[in-house]
């Protein structure tokens, strides 16, 4: 039996654009002689759909667009396609009025419909607000003569158990601990299945598709069944789908593995005799973190911006090591001569700066517009003179500069018809050194994931890619990061060095760790104090943020939900 | 038995402050001779903590409060406290690691743990992110002559059953349908229970108090028990609580009920021999939605302030209604001289906008301050000239107008320490009828959730609040609303009239109408079509709002949770 695999790009919402994704990879699949085609979860309406899920006309709409392509598919393809389906029975037994579902069509008919059993409900994951769990396990029998679906298990059908992604995320020995009271594995390997798939939209971050494959390889090697997982591709807002459909043998070994951050379609072999996956084409996986961080930020800002309907980005080039960072992703995720670099000097513009970002915008090719902002500085002082005179200069007037840029770069945005993206790194975001209504301004916050030390890692990463091209100017690199909004200024007048600072962060957002536990691990009290405080007081400008493309498992964004009217207290 | 009830304002977060308010209420309850004090929901934390709770420590200090309190509260007091508390057999089990409970303290111990039944994961409602549901139904028996909690219920006891805000909110024949498979309150009255207590924090919506009341008086009438419903008060964030604890006795009467929007303390006879609750004081209840919101938006303004540690605001006066009405709102928050209004005029405004913005501040007895801007805009226009020259001046120039008033206002806030808020209505963050980083700027959005034709009704109430005292001048109330970008602009120009707007936006965004049902309703499809089409638009900047006041049940806000990259097709 052959067996296709449509690793799609939905667009949120945009079922008649989806609908005819699957049905293109139906044609493929039956002109490769397949005979059942898997797709994503909701691989009809997209992953995410969020709130459009409260709206039952998109249901119904749904519902409907699923009539359309069981009857245009290629009757004799048995084929999976992920869907919101009614419960119907919601009003009568308490409960969410949907299902997380896959519907299995063939003959131009939808011939099953199986339920996600496991709702995941935190980080990013809402499933609970909308979703019922499904109550049993889902299976189906092909006949292996002739391939189709059958209601009668015997020695001449396969038996194929359909579980919904997170379906696979509970193992109790992997993992250390259950996650949910049920697990749909063990309970497909008891009835006796001879082929698990797993149809996810799972996103990316760092390291995932390792921890992906170490959790199938002990689930192969647990249950004995082979495992075919499935993945959604694509940037939708602030997540990032990277692909990278596998599949693993009973043996354990990965016989097959989808592209990583691009659309795929694939065949693989069912083996008649072995009831077993046989070995075919496996894409190699990004080779380090700095590899997998990369592509996955550029499909985040080539989707971003195709999905939302730009074909152009502009950005502010400081001179500095973020926007370099960021205009070297927007150049690789739309083409350097769709992104429009511009430098706004100040009279605290070192002329360094203005040279490192013109030569970062020669290595990358891209166009630059330079703007002299002491004009407009002088103007806000002369308004405000009234009420401000007597006054020291200090954080407002620093801000004023930031936001002087942030409205030249939109004034440019909303002329042209260009995407802002804003340049700020996770750092920053995380203790609040950065300008809201100012630099923060933007579309799409492109590195607001990514601590400063790994913006620095990328660079040099990005300089090794192709020896002897240089990308991001050395002395970009080497410089202390300044934001050059008063003379003299560095980052490291106001913040501990990055090293320390990104650890603290770290322990303290990733690990929840005490403060207590930070210094235990070697920092200054005072310091850890500090940061801790910067965090908790810069709540107001992250939820004012831009969305950011997420790579950690705690990003600030959809799955950080902070008060902020609130004090933590002993 | 007197039982105390404490309408208590916590902190999120704030465990030692919120400690304090309890004991605090425990003092006043022993000395007026009570022998149950009961706090709202999560009393020790405040409601939502939401992300709070990820935190260990956060958890370990709850804890360790919740034992210092025991030790401090008058051993004979039998106290109710909203808490936090770990599930221990998460990892084995499977499920989530919290429970949202009430702990009872008594005799300096915690004697009695109670969980949580019913998780609202909706809308605000997060709790299935965090807690597991409670598996059983929650009571204890006070001896009736010794007033101590026992463990033998009989002829001697009271059993009092104990329930958690959505606890409540499941009866089938009330809402004619099931919310969740149980019934906390027909399995508590099926136990026999003398009395049930519902330990809430219940946010505030137009109307919620009234279905609140009738919910109640339902229940009381079906079960035949007395019902006793203490809600916290406080603003937190977007959420205003608006307290109105109230009693229903077992003829389903109202025989108490708490202030609105304030905090209180009151304390109520539960009679021993006809086992029901005896009339005490009645607060009397708002008579118009219009003074019920007016207070929950005073309320909100007073503590979004409060709890952020500002005590001035600073907001932009156009002469239009909006920024009128949130100056009366933060006027009456945090008193009239606290709040500087700032009049920004450029060349398109007109004369009348300055008299009115003028006769407002005095009306209110805020302070002003004027600024012109066209100083600004001819900066902006020199400095972007090599860039937009040959381009016919439009949206980017109408937008730089508002954000350079954006960026004056922030540098006042940021200068001062005052907080900025926003003053956009529900219409305008609807279509997106509003500048990203420039009249959206600010703190709050203190009427991000009122609609324009309720902007106007609460004016026109205001004025007639108390006679013969004009608040909102009269040529604000009657001249057509503009945003005096460009010259002789009006809102209608580009939006249909705002009782059709306002009908089409309630109809698409609270009751998830279909462009057809909507056009059904007697609508122009063509301004149907467009209307939606805006509102979809707009995502990207409601994405990046400041937190806004809700008063309806579908806000922007936490409980709006919309893709930005996504398209909605058939």
């Amino acid at each position: 039996m052959k067996i296709a695999i449509a690793q799609l790009n939905p667009t949120i919402g945009n079922l008649t654009f989806n609908a005819k994704k699957i049905l293109e990879a139906a044609q493929k699949a039956i002109e490769s002689g397949a005979n059942l085609l898997l797709t994503p979860e909701l691989s009809l309406c997209g992953y995410p759909p969020r709130d459009l899920l409260l709206d039952p006309s998109f249901i119904e709409a749904m519902a409907t667009q699923l009539q359309i392509i069981a009857k245009k598919l290629p009757p004799s393809l048995i084929t999976l396609v992920g869907i919101a389906t009614p419960n119907d029975r919601w009003h009568v037994t308490g409960g969410k009025p949907l299902y997380n579902s896959i519907a299995l069509l063939q003959q131009g008919k939808i011939q099953q419909i199986f339920h996600k059993r496991l709702l995941p409900t935190y980080d990013v994951f809402d499933e609970y607000r909308y979703f019922e769990p499904g109550g049993k396990s889902n299976d189906f029998a092909i006949d292996c003569d002739r391939l189709e679906i059958t209601d009668t298990a015997n020695e001449r059908t396969w038996k194929i158990g359909v579980t919904i992604c997170e379906d696979l995320w509970n193992d109790e020995e992997f993992w250390g601990k259950r996650n949910y009271p049920h697990n749909p594995i063990a309970e497909l390997a008891e009835l006796g299945v001879d082929l698990i798939v797993n149809l996810s939209a799972s996103p990316y971050t760092v390291g995932k598709q390792a921890l992906r494959e170490k959790m199938l390889n002990h689930a192969v090697t647990r249950y004995q069944k082979p495992i075919l997982y499935v993945n959604q591709v694509g940037g939708n807002d602030d997540l990032v789908f990277d692909g990278n459909s596998v599949a693993f043998n009973r043996s354990g070994e990965v016989i097959y593995r989808a592209a990583n951050c691009e659309t795929d379609f694939s065949i693989l072999e069912f083996d008649r005799n072995r009831k077993d996956l046989l070995k075919t084409l496996i894409v190699s996986f990004p080779k380090c973190e700095e590899a997998e961080i990369w592509e996955a930020l550029v499909l985040g800002v080539r989707d971003y911006v195709r999905k939302c309907g730009f074909s152009k980005i502009v950005l502010g080039l400081s001179g500095g090591i973020d926007s370099a960072l960021v205009a070297a992703i927007a150049s690789e995720a739309i083409g350097a001569p769709n992104v429009l670099g511009v430098l706004m000097s100040s009279p605290y513009t070192s002329k360094a700066s203005i040279d490192d970002a013109i030569a970062l915008a020669q290595n990358l090719g891209i166009l630059t517009h330079t703007f002299q902002i002491s004009d407009l500085m002088q103007a806000y002082d002369r308004t405000l003179k009234p009420l401000f005179s007597g006054t020291k200069p200090g954080v407002s007037e620093e801000n004023l500069q930031s936001r002087i840029r942030g409205n030249l770069l939109m004034a440019i945005a909303n002329k042209f018809g260009h995407l802002l993206v804003s340049t700020g790194n996770k750092s920053e975001m995380a203790v609040g050194y950065c300008t809201l209504y100012g630099d923060m301004n933007g579309g799409l916050a492109v590195i607001a994931d990514v601590p400063k030390t790994r913006v620095f890692a990328l660079c040099k990463w990005l300089n090794t890619r192709q020896p002897g091209t240089e990308v991001i100017p050395q002395n970009i690199l080497i410089k202390p990061p300044s934001a050059e909004l008063k003379p003299g200024q560095v980052d490291q007048d106001s913040l501990p060095p990055y090293e320390i600072l990104d650890d603290i962060l770290h322990r303290f957002i990733h690990h929840h760790q005490s403060p207590d536990k930070i210094v235990a691990a070697g920092y200054d009290p005072n310091v850890v104090t500090k940061v801790i405080q910067l965090v908790t007081r810069a709540e107001f400008k992250r939820r004012q943020a831009p969305p950011g493309l997420k790579i950690t498992d705690r990003a600030f964004g959809t799955g950080w939900r902070m008060p902020i009217a609130a004090r933590r207290s002993p």
